[in-house]
């Protein structure tokens, strides 16, 4: 998916005693941003994190530049890339909403495709294919 | 807030190995819809949830009639009441979008008003008294 | 299950903005407590929570006494109890460590064992009845 | 810190729908490796993560090599080095129990001193330069 923006608040679970998002939620909140990615596409969730192929992530980053409080209102900037015909890279840009200049946070993630039995590294599927290139 | 609904997509993150909801994140996910409510009434959740007054969940419970799964597409229906002058509790009933029947969870959390560094009780704020009353 | 004990420290993951441990957190420590006493019992935690029977959790209720901060160390006592041929509650208790007299919170969960695919009830196996009755 | 080890078991709310830990949660467990770290060297981890002066994440990466299911039993290796006057930065390497020879899963986290008021660059305390460099 190119270009997709996915709109969020910040929910007090979110945040830890700093008073502030706890680091690894920004990477549950970007993950937030690739399912409805794949909604936004026709893909239906229920069914493509629990059938026999499964696309796990192997690795994931991302760098903060400023701290997100509990009710702040952010947009996930989400672009994603081919690597190989079994794997796709997400990369996503956080801003406040209303802040487009300036990220407050970037992320990345590298996901590659298996039987989620073998767990063995199979092709993406042709509507997994069709979302990475699909253009919002 | 009376009749206040919030919108919510089943997340990955909300579920566990068994394939469904974990069953404490159906509170955290009833919290996000009490958030939303105060945000409706024009309460700032930054300053409401760190400021000198603060209102924990003193109890919390909940009941679950069906299980939901990633992607699932759920209604929250918020209803809250003054119970002292100190304290208020919030019903909250689940439903799947367009199944408005058959509540498939339903859940309750009490809070209390405290001065945050004392920990005494102390009354309700005039703004928390609205948001209480606030028909949506 | 009867007077298992749990010791857990809190972390940073478990608190909000508020400096304490996030509401919902409490119950999911608690099925920590629940995890660990059934592998005290001889339990396999991967086949017993992703096998063909379930044992979903039908209702749960916590209340909080006293907060709790981050390094805190807690002790949860854990005592189950059978409900009917198919289903079991079980009673936390939480102490901080060395302050035995004063319970600072209290949750209860009600599980009912299911055939994970039908998702009708079905009877408690052995190994479940041995754990519920098990004298630490 | 140097050579310090982690034990935990994976908890059911560390999994998903896939059946495994959820991607963002392997920094959560890292966490919780590096707050044992802190109170290890002696470190008070209440007034360290709520006092005036922070040390928030800054960057954070993790790359998984193997899928970890519930009640996996793991170890987590964790080795500290000062990057500046004001920051730092952990290795994290995650093993199977008994399985010392090759890693499941390795992260990184960056550190950076600041007062948690002003958020301006400060450096760091005595008292986390010994937690540095401690040899466990």
């Amino acid at each position: 998916m190119k270009n997709f923006v996915y709109d969020r608040t910040i929910h007090f679970r979110d945040t830890d005693a700093a008073g502030v998002v706890y680091f690894a939620n920004v990477l549950a909140i970007c993950h937030e941003a690739y399912e409805a990615s794949l909604v936004a596409s026709g893909i239906d969730l229920k069914s493509f994190f629990t059938g026999n192929v499964a696309v796990p992530i192997t690795s994931a980053k991302t760098d903060f530049f400023k701290p997100m409080f509990c009710g702040d209102r952010i947009k996930i900037l989400l672009e994603s890339n081919l690597i190989s015909s079994n794997s796709f890279e997400i990369k996503y840009q956080i801003f406040f909403d209303g802040e487009p200049q300036k990220a407050i946070a970037i992320a990345e993630t590298k996901h590659t495709c298996i039987d989620s039995v073998t767990r063995k590294r199979i092709s993406l599927s042709q509507q997994l294919l069709q979302w990475i290139e699909f253009k919002q």
